[in-house]
């Protein structure tokens, strides 16, 4: 039911992951009679990989985590959430209100063991494939510490899903020399150098599209993470708007802007951030994905499609084993 | 002499901003050998608008800032702020060691009464025309205050520089509304509410470059400010990349890369990184201004021009006013 657009994006999204995936059951969660207006024909179609779960609520994009929590017990959200925590689903999908749905999945999963906060991890796209970061948000003030976890759950995403068997991971910075950071860094960049992971040292902001070297993780804290992915989105916007309006000058820009139409439509294609769409929250025992609020069809197709990869690669299993090592370790040292 | 490239693109940056400047004086600051080398025949034509000061050393750009601070009291960055503080210059431009420079600016020109701490200023393209941001680096952990001061200072730069009565200023945050942030933003937030500032309120990073309204000031720590800085730059690196690339694809592209050649070279103009070259340093009682290291020539011929900007506009002036007019209203407070 959530975000900007609600059923009209996220049930054609629905139908298209079933058409490509086969293997794919869907449940839908939310008020039963707009999705079944929504999809009357279909359903036929699907009867046997689509369930509606009717949720009688729905969180509004601005409303307060902390009142979506208390009044919206029936919400979407919050039904699919516990559909995850009672093992009836493997993954909740939502383009719903951020806040709400990182303090519904945190109240009604719980955090994993050994891990103080969850973290919110997406892909950018850069010049050598992409690379993950973390956190995208979930956290203003990091200690050292959790710096650290953060570091241990996105390696273990990066193993699972990428297929890397040693991720390169990167501790986000204001330089790359050892005196450079705050305290919380410079602590972090210890317990990484101590660490299993192979710690490759401090990366600057450059680094999360096109660094001089490969990234596949790059650690953060919230407001770091969340404000380089929000520079990052508008210098894009910018320079699109720039291309277009240089295209848009005249009738000969215009004419050239056709010419050179299917090499600007592959160049945009290259770098879609609807092709990026979906953050996963890391830290909790389940696995929720966060779309875009203003997700398109596509977009959404690609958060659902994300939650399908993390869970046939069994992500939430593995982070939590690797956790569980990791504590075990510490103990014994 | 520094920057990575020295005196190749200082001096021709520099004879290019004589050109154009017809009541610019310049004093070349460094090894004067070199300088003669570099500019034998220029020097006859500039003699009564060129001085050469000879300064033995030149502080290495990975050199520590208290190491450059120590040991290298001949530097030219040092003899070059020295003038400054003595009145024989009115600004100082450098594409050395940042952090040096700062060392070195803050140790010999003193902080401006009621600053703590000095920020860095610069400008970004933006879909309304630019943005002015600070802090980008000088400091990785602020106070409330500090931001606030930032705010004063920078607005008073861009009241100066942009001929704009009463900028827009904002704060960068993780989300516009009020609970959004760190303690030291909502405490900052407070501040600028109840000051004389035309303060709208936070903005997320993509204002820097394409936010839903103009903001002519954005405020922030040095950490998150040199993050989101590099990773614009990154965006930009990747975009560019990209789209050289798909015109590089084959001759079908290569032609229509051909065709669409003018369109895309006025395209790079509107956003060359080379034109927003120059970052001041404020706080301190005279004028530096950082260029960035790896700058050729028409970027070090910018941050000269910024820095005739501000001498000509009086910004320094202006600001240590405005500083003291706020510190008088506090204390009647």
């Amino acid at each position: 039911m959530g975000g900007d657009h609600g059923p009209e994006v996220t049930i054609p999204a629905s139908l298209d992951c079933l058409k490509n995936n086969p293997d794919l059951k869907l449940i839908l969660v939310g008020d039963e009679v707009v999705i079944r207006q929504q999809m009357a024909q279909e359903l036929a179609a699907y009867q046997d990989r689509i369930t509606i779960q009717h949720a009688s609520q729905c969180v509004g994009m601005d409303e307060s985590p902390a009142k979506a929590l208390k009044n919206k017990k029936d919400s979407s959200m919050r039904v699919a959430i516990n559909m995850v925590r009672d093992g009836r689903a493997d993954a909740c999908v939502s383009a719903g209100n951020t806040g709400a749905l990182m303090a519904t999945a945190r109240f009604v999963l719980k955090m994993m063991p050994g891990i103080d906060r969850p973290a919110i991890i997406s892909t950018l796209p850069s010049i050598y494939g992409h690379t993950h970061v973390l956190d995208l948000g979930a956290n203003v003030d990091c200690s050292a510490e959790h710096l650290f976890q953060f570091a241990v759950m996105g390696n273990e995403l990066v193993k699972a899903v990428e297929a890397i068997e040693i991720p390169k991971v990167g501790l986000l910075n204001i330089g790359e020399e050892d005196m450079k950071g705050n305290e919380q860094v410079k602590s972090a960049a210890k317990l990484l150098e101590n660490s299993s992971l192979n710690y490759i040292g401090y990366v600057e902001g450059n680094s999360l599209n096109a660094g001089h070297i490969k990234v596949d993780l790059i650690v953060t804290d919230g407001f770091v993470g969340n404000v380089a992915l929000k520079s990052i989105e508008g210098a894009a916007k910018m320079i699109g708007t720039t291309l277009k309006q240089a295209f848009d000058k005249n009738y000969l820009t215009k004419l050239a802007g056709l010419l050179a139409y299917p090499v600007l439509k592959s160049f945009k294609q290259r770098i879609d951030p609807r092709l990026y769409n979906g953050a996963s929250f890391l830290g909790l025992r389940g696995l929720v994905i966060k779309s875009h609020g203003g997700a398109d069809v596509l977009a959404f197709k690609t958060a659902i499609e994300l939650a399908i990869c993390e869970v046939n690669k069994d992500v939430i299993r593995k982070i939590s084993e690797q956790v569980e090592k990791t504590l075990a370790l510490r103990e014994i040292a």
